[in-house]
């Protein structure tokens, strides 16, 4: 079993045994089933992953940092349940999302209320640890919602540009990442600089995850992805390769705006390879995981274990689903 | 200008100097107009008031509470925010509500950052007042979020008894008068006895003054209310003295749920009035500010000054709007 496969199930365990606690078997229930609905439907569980790994990769036991794992899972979850109603996502992981399950109303408190339980988890942290701790969360929380933000606003601008992009997505996911390892760091009383050479390394492996994310919707194997692709192609989604190509050649992707057809796909495919605009974005995506092995290099030198930190970020570099 | 005034003061004008700082320009705007707008829209600014008057109360500068203060208005207004939206409510204090002017997204995603900024406002109190203010907090929070689930359930619940409305009313609105007073005596580092005794004067003034609410909507002069009185009568509103009614006199209540018109209002008010509803709620008002009272005193015992509190909490208790 690899590092990954036993901190997921350290926390899996955790968050199990805490479903049986007091804390969430608190009335109504109907506030707190959906958010141990959310909570329990799976997923990598790599923000608690990496807040687990950043505590021993300070040479302590993987467990002082459950707090904060706890509370990094619980602020992502809170995210998804508000942003599948703005999404207006029916199903997320094969089941219904909440807002379908409960209604909009149920899906607004419990999303409120899970954000709170988010702090709950966050306070139980040493209280040497917390003001820091607290600082970090309350920026990611902010840059997380600013993120979502400007994500609604770009569907309806006419032009949005590569760097505004790139800052949203850091935004949107990447800082939580960061933020996922740096509250793990500060859970064992790390260094502030080691803190935030593993901040700096989530964020960096974050946003070349997103850009990945954006290729593999495009070029990725279906039987591996395990889903269509073509999914952005067809709806349009200002992704960096539709930004690239819309500068190379407007009028391709304008003249296919209403169409959704796999003739589409193939041919915006085939456009993104021949403008270039797939060799650039993976030149970004090499970019930020450069990044990111340089933060590592950091945290490294300054006394950290990272060998399951370096495994990990392989592994999320070299995924094909 | 007495004690209140003068720091309704006070906050105001530390809220306006907010909004000329860093943390109330960040981009994207329209996430942080919202919460501006609301923040601004006004208001007896009662429980940032409370926070400020406890600081004082303990011999210390109101303007030590200011980070509470902040706090609990902060999430007051993101409950506003959210509440708005689940009550389908257009029109708060004469302007739109935040999802009639920005739409329903923009709402949430401005409530959910307006409470993550209650939260910062919360992480500049002193390090060692942090973990205790963060627990009541969080407590509070969750409790709100409980409350208002269970308004919402009430609603469509065929029996309520009283007990339960009296539960969902200090859920919903008496335990954050209660935690701005405790996090304005946690600020000053008061001792955890006196911070409860606090906590209690402004749980039980807060019932008492929830109760009012339902009387003044029914019994209210209109010229002094400032509004139409009997709104609460015309939609069955399950208040304290529907509850009653509905005990003493089902088949009363029964024969007018359908009807909107002034005589069934008049009717009902006569028969809350005959088989001693008024009464019996009135005297469940006078017995939570009998408990205020006597939770003041404890304070004042363990050498609070309490004469700004008491005057508060006299004009709460004779208002006639």
């Amino acid at each position: 079993m690899n590092a990954v496969e036993r901190l997921q199930r350290l926390f899996l365990q955790s968050l199990e045994a805490g479903f049986g606690e007091p804390e969430w078997n608190r009335q109504p229930d109907s506030l707190y089933a959906p958010q141990r609905y959310i909570l329990g439907m799976g997923g990598k569980r790599l923000r608690p992953v990496l807040s687990l790994m950043a505590a021993e990769a300070l040479g302590a036991k993987a467990e002082r940092a459950l707090p904060a794992a706890h509370a990094v899972e619980r602020f992502h979850n809170f995210s998804l349940i508000h942003d599948d109603i703005m999404d207006e996502a029916p199903v997320r992981r094969g089941k219904p999302t909440v807002h379908t399950q409960w209604g909009l109303n149920t899906a607004i408190l419990s999303g409120d209320a899970l954000l709170v339980m988010a702090y709950e988890s966050l306070r139980t942290l040493p209280a040497e640890s917390l003001p820091q701790a607290l600082k970090v969360f309350n920026r990611t929380a902010l840059e997380v919602c600013e993120g979502q933000q400007w994500d609604m606003e770009f569907e309806t601008q006419d032009q949005v540009h590569e760097g505004q992009y790139l800052q949203m997505i850091r935004y949107k996911t990447s800082v939580l990442l960061g933020c996922a390892l740096e509250l793990g760091a500060a859970s064992v009383s790390a260094p502030s600089d080691v803190a935030s050479a593993l901040y700096a390394f989530g964020l960096e492996l974050g946003t070349s995850f997103q850009i990945h994310d954006d290729i593999l919707d495009a070029f990725g194997n279906p039987e591996e992805v395990g889903k269509q692709v073509g999914g952005d192609i067809r709806s349009n989604k200002k992704t960096l390769l539709y930004l690239h190509l819309m500068e190379q050649a407007p009028d391709l992707l304008t003249a296919w705006t209403e169409d959704r057809s796999d003739a589409k796909v193939e041919a915006v495919k085939a456009a993104m390879v021949e403008y270039g605009s797939l060799a650039h974005v993976e030149e970004k995506r090499r970019f930020h995981f450069s990044l990111a092995t340089e933060a590592l290099a950091v945290a490294e030198a300054k006394g950290c274990q990272t060998a399951d930190l370096q495994a990990l970020a392989q592994w999320i570099f070299h995924r094909t689903a």
